[in-house]
């Protein structure tokens, strides 16, 4: 085991490195942080006036509640939804900006973009009821980018979302209904929430959360928004084989990472770099090097095949290893301390967005009607910044990992096509209804240094698919796994029971592609989430199931940000267990902490459980499935002896 | 000087009560939160993400930043700037449903609902740009309304608000354009700013404070547009004489508190009880009693001459006279203690919002299509709680005060013009340009028990009078000054100084009132303090001088609510010097500080100083009153000699 609190071998050698040179990173200051307090670390600490911070203090007289008679159940509940707003406003406005460009794209008013995969336009027109007959690709875009700028201007609040609407099952959005969680506009959920969470508003903690759901269903809304426009502009996900780990970056190249969330500029910097290899090479590399960090990382992987250096926790680990040239970031989970990592070396951090800037970093103001100038701009930065590498600093662990990866639904759906053309939803819900595997678990979410780096995301994994679960991956946690080498065939040698190795033996068998498939099928960034949805609403009208009782887990070991309890939120909505890594600080009131994670079960059939421990996590993972399994057994049983009788 | 930290009398007989009930009050928990936790005190606590909560520990290697390299500056700027985004969501929202119900009314929708005031209507349709050239009114209200909507769905960031476009002078908008604060929607702008101040993503600490005055600027937009049409609905308020504290409870009625911020609802409760007096005199009383609390109770004040009962921080001390029969709450400042104060009285709790619900208490789901069945409802629960009402737990304070209020603008503007028929604003200019008076305080809003109760609202007028300056008073500030009876012509006499009380005598020879002026113009709720920045452009205009050269200064010694850090922050960015009597939690991070109680100033004109004794505030807001007149004075020579020698 390391003296620091990760498993990657390339990050112990870069964190060592740090040391040497006196830099501290993340993992410093995480140590730091502890102990923490245990007001904030368990939701009882109010900072919502300026009487605060009040603290749930029950040993002195009057220090049960807040100045203003808060209880801690008020407490925690606006806490706990005030996060899911800051992670919805985050998502979705990502998702705005996607549909911006596709509609200034439509409209003819962008150079740089095109409408890249009309079958994915028609797909989603004829899903949210665009008329497709005889039209123009552009005509149908923009009608597309309408319906999705409307999520976020409506305001009347009789309409629901068009996305929300178009997509969930009917018996989900009854449920959403009744409970008063269905949204109408993004934006207008937000504002009402934090209204609803202002000094002296709600005090029901039940409301409270449900007002927290609505716009939790925003944050999916934004989020499949985003998917869908994103395939549309940019082409939707193939399987790509690549690598993974700082061994991606080349000692004899011009290192640019791509880093943060949304792959309007990445994309161009990808299309760009591929003709200026030359000017590269005229500044004595071999070449320019692309490699991706968190979601932006995951985005342009997916599409283009872009190698990964790193998740989350070890991003300023990228430019530790010297060989750094620029790193061009956009928005969300973007390290602030970069710029300190940066100032020990040559690196340019290239910060872009207007609402995403780093003090002494280079900022590039990105203006879609020129992108790919910019793009072309940034990357010859870059070029000069190699130029300046000191070549004395440079060291990058010799650590790579095969990864195959670019599972979007589509790409998946492919796949199974190869063995059911008829049906090929029907692949998954045959090899459930068969027993060859328990269900399916979504591995998803962040990084958090409360516990050890990427540790829990791959030790989860190897125990589920010991046990036949197959896997769907994304975000943080995809990274984790291909960081690790298990996002490739060699893995499920490796780790597969043997239900889900004869499942894969068929897929494979079938495929048609030059290379085994993963241990986990890599569906795309945090923002792409609603693809595992998908095809869990797929697999439940396939199986002639509810939602809530498809054998279907969610697990984040390492939820971190406020969009991961956005995500957790609408997966508890959907019916989905939710399982977190993280103590939450819901825990200071019993009473929230009980309605999150048992009462929920019954009203939307999903819940959360905290459960740091991996081994205890999977063990219940796998106690779900199962139990959904032998309920879905017992209800056809139950089914078939009726039929008999009559 | 009583036990309790309260300067009001009245609220000292009823903390006696409350002690031999055994009933904690809001008092008693603010004691039980001291000491405060130093770190969130001075906001230097970030909880942004879930691997806080994280504390700047600079003696801790590595604590000197958040896990993910945040600074203290980055840290204080985010929080400050969500404080912002939860005001101005509460503001701005009351101000969306203003706008449906004068939308639904205009439509004919709306039984209960009419355009009462269509001078107003008018002056408001003009100056937006709606058509009124013979056109109906109902015609007219339908694209006021429809405008003032639009505000909140407009998603399209090349155009700006319509509100502050229209009523914002040239120049001061030229600065917001310049420094890129100038809002385009206010729904879309708070989004923005939950995800610029998500993990990882803006740690500039300006570039973060600028997205904060640009949802400031909402907040005074949704307030703007919030009192022109509750003008519009329910009539502008004119000069009214009523009476202020718990003595306007009466032991032989059936008591009403409207307690909230929005009017829609309690203007019909206090239509309806004109009906109603018959059936509370069946049931045993005199007759119908309504008080009002906070600004639910300023809003009826203004409009029907409703007397107060007490401000934020008294609230739960309505219910401990055991004589409040029903409290009628909608929206904002409201303690969830109330239920618990009931609980040992007879008297009902009833919440009206889908966003403000308290557990255990009675909620009428409002609804403004059957608004005045509703109001007939609540009332008829009250005369049924009188019934129950035990008359040896009633103690009624026996203290009242008379209050001269009901100052629009408009009616402030009515009174000038009875001295300047032709030029009414001249009134005020002529009096500070012959230095008759020193300018004008805004005196603003909310209670904040760090400090005592009302004392430094009340210090702070009296002290600003003495020297000659005239005071405007909105929110809790002008409650507090209502209940310590000076809001009448007999605090003229004892507290202005010559210069002011001149400057009255020459107003009320003129008036045509029944009743001498008050010390300060009550122009209104929280959500009304436009009706102040309108006054000072006026003024501005009126003198030739820019917004911030006008000698104007804000004041809230006891800011607590999100809603003030908005109110403050827009009042910054309008260039009003702004006294806030709390220290604030930017004091964390010298930088943020420096730029928000300095830096600001030379952007903006407007900045803010945090100081929580009463004397060295006075004498520093009058400080800044006479050095902006000796500018001015040394402006206008400079002008004049420039003249002379061409």
């Amino acid at each position: 085991m390391s003296e620091y609190k990760t498993i990657d071998v390339a990050a112990t050698q870069m964190l060592d490195k740090a040391k040497e040179i006196g830099f501290l990173t993340t993992f410093d200051r995480a140590k730091a942080q502890e102990p923490r307090c245990t007001f904030g670390n368990t939701g009882i600490c109010c900072r919502i006036c300026l009487q605060g911070p009040c603290r749930i203090l029950p040993k002195k007289p009057g220090g049960n509640k807040g100045v203003c008679g808060a209880a801690d159940y008020t407490i925690v509940a606006r806490n706990t939804v005030r996060y899911i707003a800051g992670g919805a406003a985050a998502h979705s406005d990502h998702g705005r900006e996607i549909a911006e460009t596709l509609l200034h794209t439509a409209e003819g008013k962008l150079k740089d973009y095109q409408v890249t995969d009309v079958d994915k336009l028609m797909y989603v027109a004829k899903n949210i009821g665009v008329e497709t007959e005889g039209r123009d690709a552009n005509a149908i875009a923009k009608d597309v980018a309408s319906a999705a700028l409307a999520e976020f201007g409506r305001i009347n609040e009789a309409e629901e979302l068009t996305w929300l609407k178009s997509y969930a099952p009917e018996n989900t959005l009854n449920i959403w209904r009744k409970t008063t969680v269905m949204p109408s506009g993004i934006n207008l959920s937000l504002a009402k929430l934090l209204h609803q969470t202002h000094v002296g508003n709600d005090s029901d903690p039940v409301n409270i959360i449900f007002g927290g759901l609505k716009v939790a269903l925003c944050d999916i809304d934004g989020q499949h928004l985003a998917t869908d426009l994103s395939d549309i502009l940019f082409g939707t996900g193939v399987p790509v084989v690549t690598e993974a780990n700082l061994g991606a970056i080349k000692a004899d190249k011009v290192n640019i990472a791509v880093h943060g969330h949304n792959p309007l500029l990445s994309q161009m910097v990808v299309k760009a770099a591929k003709g200026m290899q030359d000017e590269a090479k005229a500044a004595g590399a071999t070449g320019i090097n692309l490699v991706g960090i968190c979601c932006t990382g995951n985005e342009v992987l997916m599409r283009e095949g872009v190698a990964i250096a790193t998740n989350f926790a070890t991003q300023e680990l990228a430019v530790m290893t010297g060989a750094m040239d620029a790193m061009v970031v956009d928005v969300q989970c973007i390290m602030p301390s970069l710029r300190s990592a940066a100032e020990c070396f040559h690196t340019k951090i290239v910060t872009t967005s207007p609402i995403m800037k780093i003090p002494g970093s280079y900022h590039y103001a990105f203006d879609e009607a020129r992108a790919m100038d910019s793009a072309k701009e940034i990357i010859r930065l870059a070029i000069d910044a190699y130029k300046a590498r000191d070549k004395a600093k440079v060291s990058i662990p010799n650590i790579t990992n095969k990864v195959v990866a670019g599972f979007s639904l589509e790409a998946m759906l492919n796949i199974f096509k190869k063995v059911n053309p008829d049906n090929p939803i029907r692949v998954i819900a045959d090899a459930i209804e068969s027993g060859e595997i328990k269900g399916i678990a979504a591995l998803i979410g962040c990084n958090n240094l409360k516990g050890t780096h990427d540790q829990n995301h791959t030790a989860i994994a190897q125990e589920l698919a010991k046990n036949d679960v197959l896997l769907l991956a994304g975000g943080c946690s995809a990274q984790a796994h291909a960081l690790a080498g298990m996002m490739n065939g060699e893995a499920v040698q490796q780790y597969a029971g043997e239900g889900l190795k004869k499942f894969y033996a068929r897929l494979n068998a079938a495929s048609g592609l030059t290379t085994d498939l993963p241990l986990m099928f890599h569906m795309g960034s945090c923002v792409d989430y609603s693809r595992m949805q998908v095809l869990v609403n797929m697999l439940a009208a396939e199986m002639g199931l509810d939602n809530s009782e498809v054998p279907y887990v969610v697990s984040a070991p390492e939820a971190m940000s406020e969009k991961a309890v956005a995500i957790g939120a609408w997966n508890v909505a959907y019916g989905n267990p939710t399982h977190v890594g993280v103590i939450a600080p819901t825990v200071g009131s019993q009473l929230v902490n009980d309605v999150v994670t048992k009462i929920a079960e019954d009203v939307f059939g999903g819940y959360f459980f905290w459960e740091p421990d991996a081994a205890k996590a999977s063990a219940r993972l796998i106690d779900i499935l199962e139990e959904r399994n032998w309920k879905n057994v017992m209800r056809k049983k139950a089914r078939d002896a009726k039929a008999e009788a009559n």
